[in-house]
């Protein structure tokens, strides 16, 4: 069942706070992106790639374990990950292995630890998501991060490029990342909610090549691969 | 500005979790009313009781001075207070010394010190709290506390009751307790959200005097006094 969640705090060395709109999306199969947009970017530096982080894989780059009723593990290895694609110091390409609790409430309590700074330096976090209503274009709670509606996944065949973009419900979250490359050039993020006329608001559209990203979902078949802009998009899911 | 606000997540003593579904109204004139029932009692007690906490008092009743751009002190003396009510082990009737800071998401962090076991036993807490849209029946999350929308808050006037109601947009939330009981018998909480053809929906009729709370708040005028069942209630703010 696919899911959207909205990340409300993220603690990291005992300090709590969001300075960002953190989207994860993840698909019915478990293929996941998670775009983290600053707010308030502060600097020339955050300014100018005003983002904390954005990665994305499939579900061959994630294993998942029930723990028991309410906790479910999780080792992310990022297929794409924008801090190692810039090479932004201390980023780690190692498995994250994180614990998934289930509050009461829906909510999500997602804690790990991570070694930036080397094995004998662990730095623990903890992140809350609040699951969110796929099916409204409006950010509605729910107590559940399962829901019913479309799960739609396509990724980029081009072996020059990165590419995955994932539609659960409304919302549709892209990633497009140039292999050539290494700087902020080559990344490409969006995000865009379903009006209900059908078109699209968009609230990340984000580097030189968004029109390489798909926007029509309509009467795709699962294994084909379409072309937009020069680039291959194969659909990897279609769950309609 | 009248604000709604959900609580995400509570962590004391260093455990975060979230087992209820907290909602906690302030009038614009800075009166409040704060609910917590448990969404999944365990036990007898909390079968038999099935709220972690409730509250409520005046702007009397509560200290409120801006520290800087992003943080206000708060001082709450709870006018009405569920554990002191019910003779809570360790319940305190001190005042509450807080901290709420905004963070760039709009998300509210307070955080503060209580000293249920002495004061030289400090118990560190942290509250999450999410703004809600209050003009919208569905619980849509916004970046912005302060909110337009009407705020209307009516007091018992009786002298043998502690009672308070406060309407914020869509949603309402009353606190009733019979000062002449001390036992959950003497205790009515009410949570109602407005349907679009102006019925109520009752998230929360806790209580056998349930219909001593009022509910309907067209065509008041601050200052009178109105009679439900009984009981009187005085129109102490009234912002349509």
């Amino acid at each position: 069942m696919p899911s959207l969640l909205k990340r409300i705090s993220f603690r990291v060395a005992g300090t709590n706070n969001e300075r960002t709109f953190t989207l994860s999306s993840v698909s019915d199969d478990g293929h996941f992106i998670s775009l983290r947009p600053l707010i308030k970017p502060a600097g020339e530096k955050e300014v100018e790639f005003p983002f904390e982080w954005a990665f994305a894989g499939t579900n061959k780059d994630v294993d998942v374990t029930k723990v028991d009723e309410t906790n479910v593990r999780q080792v992310f290895r990022m297929a794409f990950d924008s801090n190692v694609y810039l090479k932004v110091p201390n980023a780690s390409s190692d498995p994250v292995d994180t614990n998934w609790k289930t509050w009461d409430s829906g909510v999500l309590q997602e804690s790990g630890t991570i070694f930036p700074f080397g094995d004998d330096r662990a730095v623990e976090f903890e992140e809350i998501w609040q699951p969110i209503d796929i099916e409204s274009g409006k950010l509605i709670l729910t107590d559940s991060a399962a829901a019913n509606g479309r799960s739609i996944v396509l990724k980029v065949t081009n072996s020059n490029k990165y590419g995955i973009i994932i539609v659960t419900g409304k919302w549709i979250q892209g990633l497009l990342g140039d292999l050539d490359d290494s700087s902020i050039k080559g990344l490409n993020f969006i995000r865009f909610v379903q009006n209900s006329d059908g078109s699209h608001q968009k609230l990340i559209n984000y580097g030189s090549n968004v029109d390489q990203f798909p926007t029509k979902f309509d009467s795709l078949e699962k294994g084909e691969t379409i072309d937009v802009n020069g680039v291959s998009w194969e659909v990897l899911e279609y769950h309609v």
